[in-house]
């Protein structure tokens, strides 16, 4: 399983845990532990939010228990079902669109569930577990699954487990699971003085 | 500045930048190297997103460069331009509610720009930065201030820097400023079955 180590090739050195973080598709059959479920979820629940909103609510179904599995499962769209259906572990983000204290709408709604859900996975990561983000989720269906009430609104889909070998992954997935990970450059993410133009922290890195 | 040491009371215990990360309003005039600011950009850069779409891009302003500082600072609503006139960094984030290569909308946009900007911030914190993120921004004068096309809408405003002391603040933020960290218990944020219901995972830690 080591090919499956991707860490991303950053100079200047940043935390351990955003380098090796990456969304395989391919789990090993190790359960993962309530403590670790327990820690990711603390880890989010610490994030920052407007007005400590803490817009994020999330379901969680374990493997082994499988009638809250197959539950969660259904709510991934057919082409994440091929391959989530291996993962440990499955869990749903569900964010407030509207301010808690006033109903006004919330602009950074999804932004701080995002933030939430961001601690999260790199908990998992420090765990030695692996997380997929997934924006493929069939959002009515959760809705009714859970009995969400109309105020939220689902928004991601995560599996986490121990990571897999690509080689048990349907055959149309396994290319993609080996695949480098890249990115844009530095210099075209990051502006100072207008719109397309890098500034000096940019530049100096070249990416 | 040992008081304004907040650790999260977290039992189980998570990654140590997530117990530290809180958002303070108070900075020392210490300025950010340009290499930990590019660090904190490259964990951004690292975050996943839908289709790999790196949805968010962000500007940059330096307290030092005092142009494109009074530009950045004149684009935060005016409570919060307060307090952030004295942090050594003000950045931006921006993101684009469309998918790069088909023009449709994507759902999870700013959810992934809080993904990015969640790395950025505990990268940050990593480097003892502490970094203040904000909703209340002049996003027409943002869009304006740094031409930003029309395809692509700012979302929060973040200041970093090292932390200062609360009595170095306005008298209307002191207060807040050294008020403990608060967070709804799990058992409010975490269900299996259905809404309102926590799982066996928030049951058992009570909080």
């Amino acid at each position: 399983m080591d090919d499956l180590i991707k860490l991303a090739p950053l100079d200047p050195p940043v935390l351990d845990v955003v380098r090796r973080r990456w969304s395989p598709r391919t789990f090993s059959d190790r359960p993962v532990s309530e403590d670790d479920l327990r820690a990711c979820l603390s880890a989010a629940q610490w994030a920052a939010s407007t007005y400590n909103e803490q817009e994020w609510r999330y379901v969680v179904a374990r493997r082994e228990d499988r009638k809250r599995f197959s539950k969660a499962l259904a709510c991934l769209v057919p082409k994440n079902q091929q391959w989530a259906k291996l993962a440990p572990v499955l869990m749903f983000s569900i964010g407030r669109p509207t301010f808690s204290r006033n109903g006004k709408p919330n602009p950074v709604w999804q932004h701080d569930v995002g933030l939430a859900s961001g601690q999260l996975v790199l908990q998992a990561t420090a765990l030695g577990l692996y997380a997929h983000q997934m924006a493929g989720i069939e959002h009515e269906l959760i809705r009714k699954t859970y009995k969400i009430p109309p105020e939220f609104e689902p928004v991601a889909g995560i599996a986490i487990g121990y990571i897999g070998r690509a080689d048990d992954l349907p055959e149309d997935f396994r290319a993609a699971e080996v695949e480098p990970r890249t990115r844009r450059p530095l210099s075209e993410t990051v502006f100072s003085d207008e719109w397309g133009h890098p500034g000096l922290i940019a530049e100096a890195s070249g990416g």
